[in-house]
């Protein structure tokens, strides 16, 4: 993973990939899948993501301030599947924790020390805004981007490089039920006359 | 197009997709692109949209508490371009529209009136949820599904059915500079034991 330029980390998730959501507070630490998240601002670098009140998730982020966006590639969709499936707090009173029992690879983030999973094609670490009133409305959080980093397979130069050569890599797009439209086909345009 | 049970309407931009924007007040019309969006809940439908606070569509939205949100199909992509990089405001002082100038073809909104484009593979007509703050902070709009339409050859029984069969209509999902993913390959997922 190669860092990318904040003013073009808002662009990791431009066009709608599912992310994986990671978060880390005194030792305890989730992972869960989100379809719902989209950027509000390029610079700074921001983004809403929808993480229900009740979850494990969000109370790791309340209580830490920060949580990671993960983008994972298609090669890993299972495991997104699993890691949005199974409850956090219900391993976490078994005395494990997703990481553990399914034994996920993940490296450190550079500023926060968030876990980012590998096989993602981007990751972001992220500092939450205080907005308590969206949070309880809608569910909806806003976080800042701190850092962010890619893999030079397929984002290179603040833009993605979408081809053959990193099919594992491609994005995916929950459509429901655990099946995904993959981000693979490329479609250029031009404006009208 | 068919009615889509609201309860679906939130799977409509599930996954994503770049949408149009389509604004309508007191004869005043204009219809922008919006690569970020996503659903909040599922019931009620509601979706956030961002909306630069500065645009034509966000006065006429502000104005009659209304937009509509069409999920156009790859086949019109230099159209969501043109509209996306042209401003409604500058067209109206010349005494014209996005619509007259590109002859868009479109229907009438079921509920609200609002145009709806034709190429989209579905629409939702939406009533604006009063929240200035986030609209001022973040240019973020919540909104509430009142009607939702989808073409059948791509969504039926509340799922999107994405094929070989159906490419016109395959979503598209901005990356950037007029260039889109298109999700046009699934990836069927399951559980890790």
């Amino acid at each position: 993973m190669k860092p990318v330029a904040l003013e073009h980390a808002s662009r990791l998730v431009n066009h709608g990939p599912t992310v994986l959501v990671c978060t880390l507070h005194e030792g305890r630490r989730n992972v869960m899948a989100a379809a719902w998240s989209m950027p509000v601002e390029f610079t700074p670098p921001r983004i809403a993501v929808v993480i229900d009140k009740s979850t494990w998730t969000a109370e790791l982020a309340r209580a830490s301030g920060m949580l990671a966006v993960c983008v994972p590639g298609a090669a890993i969709a299972d495991l997104v599947t699993t890691v949005g499936q199974t409850s956090g707090a219900k391993l976490q009173g078994e005395g494990t924790d997703k990481f553990k029992r399914y034994r996920i690879a993940h490296a450190t983030g550079p500023v926060l020390g968030l876990p980012l999973l590998a096989g993602c094609s981007a990751w972001m670490e992220c500092r939450v805004i205080p907005e308590p009133h969206t949070q309880q409305a809608y569910d909806t959080w806003f976080v800042e981007v701190v850092s962010a980093q890619a893999d030079e397979r397929i984002f290179r130069e603040g833009r993605w490089q979408v081809n053959g050569d990193n099919a594992d890599l491609h994005t995916l797009h929950h459509l429901g039920a655990g099946t995904y439209a993959v981000a693979g086909q490329i479609r250029a345009s031009r404006p009208l006359d």
